[in-house]
């Protein structure tokens, strides 16, 4: 074992620190699988609940256990009035992941992980409430309405677009189908991805033999970070700077030259691709092309293009995720938001697996600090 | 790299994960040191702010900063309204790992982390006011009182214990002293203990760039496992089950023919002893003289001696802090959120640390998992 953490272990890069049985990231970007499940099958052939299903319980539904699950997810949807109440005396101004976060820790205070109670159904409950706690703050806040969170809607993709957009929506069925069908798909992209930071500290926390809801508070507030989660905003803000892809070309050369980071490209483990950028990119342009855009798409092309060229670093799946749900009408502090409503299925898949053969994550540091020293006395320092 | 992780990086023990300056853990259990100063030297010639000033700012305070340091924390005691609000609306039975840990978490979005605003004061903020919440919760549900948390007490170790116990204990000088000087030198012992697995989920959150708060909820979250942060309560439960030392005797006996799980013996680092430990008994062992008890502590010194003569198993800091904590009249649930207050400490140190030469941390996982599998429709799954 090298004592180097600046050498090839710093960030535990390449260090293979479990075994997972649930998602291979291979190097080459062309072997994303879920439980041996491809994402192009899955977001071709499966919608969002069957891949959550798939994480959270081990197993593709059939047609009527994809029903059941979907009516249990509905019937989750409700706040408990405290955290409701909690959800009022946040500022409007709060950051959304704090609130995601606060929320996650709260219900575990409210509705804890006693004896008896499954590690499923606490994921069932945090996937069926995160959209109605997001959107339940974002309207107080924003309209001084408090919603109703308990709707119809069907998926969980419908679920947050219709709390998001009010039922009007519906009225532009093309759209709303679109807008569906476009979340659905990132969903499913951004549902799991082996010992990313986010599902590691979910582990180290479950390592511990901590609650189920403790580790998920981890997890949040580790994907909050703009080095992980907050690339897509990230991604977003630099692209809607833009109004021309003249104007982008000009500045994203500037950029380049000064070496500042342009976010969304790259990755840890992917070295060829990101697998998941296609799909997404499909679907960004799709949505481009009916609500008329001539300028959001266009300067994403340039950008990666451009990023190509210069630096051959290729779109990971935030690039093209932040012009895709701005399409949806999502604002953008909500991206960060929607990879928890996602990668809730992955975390709980990580937790699981991790208590099945639990070991503590425990590793040891390199000291490079002073030497022993005697403690001067108080009154002589 | 080996990519066995049931060999020797199972839980990556013994993986250097990255550089510190501020603590060393030797195997030998007897250098323990905080930025170089022994804790044997902490404990007898400093106190806890002493040692909270070294990690939180680098630095031990001469007499004049002490003041201010100390000062500057009984400034940052109070409970915003929301704070107070939904500490009140969780319920009583909450566990109270789950009350801090929420306490942090809704920190962050009433007091962000925002542009100019240093770290160092967040910490400083935190380990003021997690005495302050806990016990408001506390007593709010077990009395309908709404106590007043800013109060004159010029330590952590004060604070704690006369809202706890209420300005009455002040009466019995020689108790609260005694009372006082056990926990202080308690807070020292847990102060910071290099990469263990709360501060490793701080670094792992802090490696994203997250904010402080989401650093150390993850921590708080992480400590509260069985296997961290909750063994000296369950060496309570253990401890208080025996009504004569005859009586542990038998069933310590019986209990590790059974093989089971005895905690605060052993260590993940420590091979020889925990230096800790000695300190922490010593405090014990006065305080059970003062109390003319003549059980707990006996006890104690059996369970000790069995495991060492059964097991070669030494006691670990958790040991003894249970019936020293015992004696000052600290409930036992109390004890997890005790090791928070102090704990938060190194935590802030590592996070601080952390950032400043910061990189992802993001290890890979070997897959043991189904290989790639054509997916099925769902009509005929």
């Amino acid at each position: 074992m090298s004592s180097n953490p600046t050498g090839s272990q710093a960030g535990l890069k390449g260090v293979v620190a479990g075994r997972t049985a649930i998602c291979t990231v291979g190097e080459d970007g062309d072997n994303l699988h879920y439980r041996g499940y491809s994402i192009y099958d899955l977001t071709e052939k499966a919608c969002f609940e069957e891949v959550a299903h798939l994480l959270i319980w081990g197993t593709l539904p059939n047609k009527q256990q994809l029903k059941n699950y979907q009516n249990k997810l509905k019937s989750l949807r409700g706040i408990p009035p405290a955290l409701a109440n909690c959800l009022e005396k946040m500022p409007g101004s709060a950051h959304p992941m704090d609130v995601l976060r606060t929320t996650c820790s709260l219900l575990g205070v409210l509705e804890p992980e006693v004896e008896g109670k499954r590690a499923e159904d606490i994921a069932d409950r945090l996937l069926a409430i995160f959209p109605s706690a997001l959107l339940y703050w974002y309207h107080y806040h924003q309209n001084g309405h408090k919603i109703e969170v308990n709707i119809a809607a069907e998926t969980t993709a419908a679920h947050f677009l219709t709390l998001l957009h009010g039922p009007r929506i519906r009225q532009h069925s093309d759209l709303a189908e679109m807008m569906e069908k476009t979340l659905d798909i990132s969903l499913i992209l951004y549902a799991e991805h082996e010992f990313n930071a986010s599902t590691f500290a979910a582990r180290v926390c479950t390592g511990t033999k901590s609650d189920f809801y403790s580790a998920v508070t981890a997890a949040i507030g580790t994907l909050r970070g703009p080095l992980h989660g907050g690339a897509n905003e990230a991604a977003m803000y630099l692209i809607s700077q833009f109004n021309s892809v003249e104007e982008a070309q000009t500045r994203i050369k500037e950029m380049l030259e000064k070496k500042e980071l342009i976010m969304g490209f790259g990755h840890r483990v992917y070295k060829k691709c990101d697998p998941r950028s296609d799909v997404i990119k499909a679907q960004s342009k799709i949505l481009a092309e009916f609500s008329g855009d001539k300028t959001i798409y266009p300067v994403s092309e340039k950008i990666e293009s451009m990023m190509w060229e210069e630096k051959k670093l290729f779109p990971n799946l935030d690039f093209y995720s932040a012009s895709a749900y701005h399409f949806c009408g999502i604002p953008t502090f909500m991206f960060t938001p929607l990879f928890v409503m996602s990668r809730i299925t992955g975390w709980a898949a990580h937790i699981i697996e991790q208590r099945k053969d639990n070991k503590l994550i425990r590793p040891t540091a390199e000291y490079i600090g002073p030497s022993a020293r005697p403690l001067t006395d108080i009154s002589v320092r």
